[in-house]
């Protein structure tokens, strides 16, 4: 089959990905699942990647290289292990990002992203950047009769880890309080369209990009900032004191710490972009009693029911298609900014 | 009426509270209430407070000095407002640290720490190292017959610091699960007990003290540490991976860093003791969906359950009796460590 | 001042109330507020307590009568007692239906329902279709700017207490559940529009009038039925396997044994109307693992959040407005099914 | 192997079981488990299954027997699937209860009694009363290393259902409060143990039996009652107004509808026996705000959690052995109440 392969990391980004015939994946266990690939997301994390940002953890040893990359993947199903019984051959479907085990205490307790025993195909094993994925049936979720995999692959990562983020901030919040989510890029716009459809708390979208706060003001946000120097009192002012909830996508240049400087008492901060590092005197944290929380990806059952409120219309996600073959042409693109909402690689 | 009154903030604490004549409290309000000071237990914010650590939220125009310190009072009430219904002249009572307004949300949603129109007698008024007190009515808890204001006056604040901490831990934590309390002095040894009434889960107790190693042992911690260099990698290695929860009670010298490292996936770090700075990069709380949240004080139903628990003789609070007069020598003697238990100041 | 009096009940509800002069009311403690009557909402409660369902409960010992109805307040601050900081005269205000101690246990967990010392205007004392009524200050809600009284009186009862149960609900629903509304009327359509801005799920309306039905289209409900015979199996079907929660505001006539049938295992019954008795078998109760929940009108903070919702035009309340004068031609056309919406008194 | 075998249901129980030899279970699918059986508890539901109360639902197409009875089942792994990670042969293993299928909306969820393709052994496959049992990989736990099979058989199910109702109990039981636990048998006296260790609210445990509240005594409930015509006013009095909780373990001849009548305002009554049926006026359900939940069995992760509480001595069952021959003999001990605790049979 066709695939795009990684040969080397690079800080400075000049390799591409090989795009080249490798073999098929093959069957290797009862709970294996062949899927076809229809469509797989493009992500900052695949960026990342070819930097050697992520190679201590992804692959600990070396011995990861060459591989596929794609984490964010959706397509059909082509062939089914012995013990697989909840989706048979053609059935569409998307995957949940982790190949997970199903006996761990991470699995039982329904938070796949903890599991013991997982694999990430795209991370540290054979991605969707390829005809072919190999996966588990524990990963899929059957897509709805009206919905096909080029519309919903990034929601695989890029939706369910704003998704989760969104939920947890839902949970805590009530009508009249405001949340405010720093960066509507690729997760923040996901997270925009959650938090309208899970709580009645006010959005305060911010982002320094003049096409994002359109976007924003388009999904609804309630107010719309630019995220200048003033930022953190403007967000006290119009909340009257500081924000309930502040869902962190950027994590970098500042805005981690700004996060944390906008709650009002009692208030929290999720961390779901990363790069910069918090700092927060003690005495901070227990006169305001806020909390600082990472929020991870997302489990299965969050990644459902965003598929849910995505077949009814409820929370969509911006992509435009590059063919595998044009995938390093789609990266050049994607680090130029020049794609509008998702890259999506079709094979 | 005798009260101890302080005249000047010093870095140094060469200052001595004034122990002297004062007039009595007068009644300010409906809703007001004049306790007899039965006990009132001596505090480290109080050392904070004389070296002028608070001055700036305290006293942010330099108006209250002389006062009175004491923030942790327990007594019988001697009169009653106009509109207090449900106390009368007589009554055994403990104060909740705060009188607050009862009409706020922070009220409204049981949370007096954040109330919007609280007052802090003996630290943004007077307090307890007194005859008498001026508080209100919503202060105020009915202690159960058995019990004596001298046995729980400190459980006013030190002792709900440390019980909203471990009631939070405790619902988060099941059997099987590990709970860390470091440091095992007037706070971690309520939290102690706290935790093993309010949850099955095991405790690892963390001290460098011996003597206070000895207490968490007798209180039946399940395993108990000395906080040495290896104290994170000990820790990791006694619950397999990581614990559950960690609660901070020192909250400076490294601890506030040490808290977090220790966690497993999905844990959370509580912070109580303060004085220096959490530093954590996002991307170590994103991959770990680590929590940090800060724990203040705690509210009056927390207090409530806390004095039933006392009642039942399942949470204790060790304590030493200084005479009001001999205030400046408990002072003393907290400072240099000679205080077994809690100090707590009788009229 | 100018009252509706009620001077014997009557089970034929033959009785008039009667439109006459009485005495202002006085101020009674210092937490206590007179509102000069903006508008009152007319309640099925009012019909019942008209025909004497509730004398034993509100009306004990035979001292009420003559005494004026009238629970659902909304108005404007006329007269603040000595001890009253939060709002002052003129403030346009609305009324939570209990006049609350704020000492209590209930009242200290925010449940205002629940409080020891509660008195209930319009029920157990004197209401709110007059020109004046007592309440106190914990009562009090001020209104957003943009608000009349008379838009929103009725959300004080009916509207809270959908609200509450639709709350509770939705606290449990995730999107790709369902949820039954059971009777779209005053209360269930302010339910239905809840349950939209306060989660992601599907609801199914059940009303056996067109017009009711025709009102939760408009609203936006996912499926609509007529409640016929085999509204338990079309629920289940719908469902695939039956609801997650069913909102019971009939509570008689049958519904009341419906709703906990149309759940699937692990959902939950809330019962707001009543009238008739629900009897299902233990085992039933043990192998579905269903919960059956009372809800009881609301707190003061759920009123709160109702307020915002409606002031931001997300939650509406139809209504028809009568003279005081006319008030018993408006209890007429409640019985005969006349109004549109609910009526509401305007003095 | 020898087992015994069910040939016939029977009301009046007049059937024996028939110990005989049989073919060993034959490994099914890549998750299967054959466990070599320690003990076995007998428990109540099994002398239904011989009333044929069950039959319906375990057996609805009349195709079962004879089949092998025993649900509590603890041994050692005999045999395992080639799908199988997490144990090997010659683990001394409890089964959790249900072989469930890891893929379904119950099993994400972590609530394994709503696993949509299991199979229950014992009810409606062989269970464990034989030398050999076949389970899957999903419900083994393994035993701590200080524990034997025969020590924890009965936790497998009467002990996790009792567990599961007390956890559930716990969670909205504070300090000061009190839990009814109606019925100390073999669930009631793992319950309360189990809140001893969850929770710090107070027990009143209620039992006819003289030698039940001996027992419950021991174990350290807070009151003990002896369940006669006024125990609900003995439970309100001891109460100040009714319980926060009531956990019926008897559900008939009276007890379900008691249970629900010595709530407070705001109680919840768990169901976990069965037999009887709950009557309860709507009004009743409104004003009081009471709750009626059924409890289920319990999932993987609780019994777990009670796992870890007996390996700590903090849970413990009291049971009496029985060989696999003598099995008709314990069930008549049963029937005739000669049991101390729970009847165990050993192969």
């Amino acid at each position: 089959m066709k695939a795009a392969r990684l040969y080397a990391y690079d800080e400075q980004m000049h390799v591409d990905l090989q795009v080249e015939q490798v073999d098929e994946p093959k069957m290797t266990a009862p709970d294996a699942v062949i899927v076809r690939i229809g469509a797989a997301g493009l992500c900052r994390t695949d960026l990342h990647i070819l930097e050697g940002v992520w190679k201590d953890i992804q692959d600990p040893h070396r011995t990861l290289l060459p591989y596929i990359l794609g984490h964010e993947n959706a397509g059909w199903v082509e062939e089914v292990g012995s013990g697989v019984r909840s989706v048979k051959k053609g059935d569409a479907v998307i995957c949940h990002p982790l190949r997970t085990c199903g006996v761990c205490y991470g699995c039982r307790r329904g938070e796949d992203m903890y599991c013991e025993n997982a694999r990430f195909p795209g991370l540290n094993t054979d991605g969707g950047f390829a005809d072919y994925l190999l996966t588990n049936e524990r990963a899929l979720i059957k897509l709805n009769p009206n919905v096909a995999p080029i519309d919903v692959a990034p929601l695989a990562d890029a939706g369910i880890t704003a998704y989760r983020a969104a939920r947890r901030a839902a949970k805590q919040l009530t009508p009249g309080q405001y949340c405010v989510v720093l960066g509507v890029g690729g997760l923040g716009h996901v997270a925009l369209q959650s938090l309208h459809e899970l709580c009645g708390a006010r959005t305060i979208a911010v982002d320094r990009s003049e096409a994002a706060r359109n976007l924003a003001k388009e999904l609804g946000a309630h107010h719309v900032l630019d995220g200048g120097p003033t930022v953190v009192e403007e967000v006290k002012q119009l909340t009257h004191g500081g924000a309930h909830v502040v869902i962190d996508f950027v994590g970098e240049r500042g805005a981690e710490q700004e996060s944390w400087q906008m709650l009002r008492q009692g208030g929290t901060h999720y961390v779901v972009g990363y790069g910069g590092k918090v700092e927060v005197p003690t005495v901070h944290m227990v006169i305001s009693e806020i909390a600082i929380a990472g929020s991870l990806v997302g489990n299965y059952m969050e990644l459902v029911e965003l598929m849910e409120l995505n077949a009814e219309g409820r929370v969509k996600l911006r992509a435009q298609q590059y063919k595998l073959d044009d995938i390093n042409r789609a990266i050049d693109d994607f680090k130029n900014r020049k794609i509008v909402g998702r890259g999506v690689i079709v094979p």
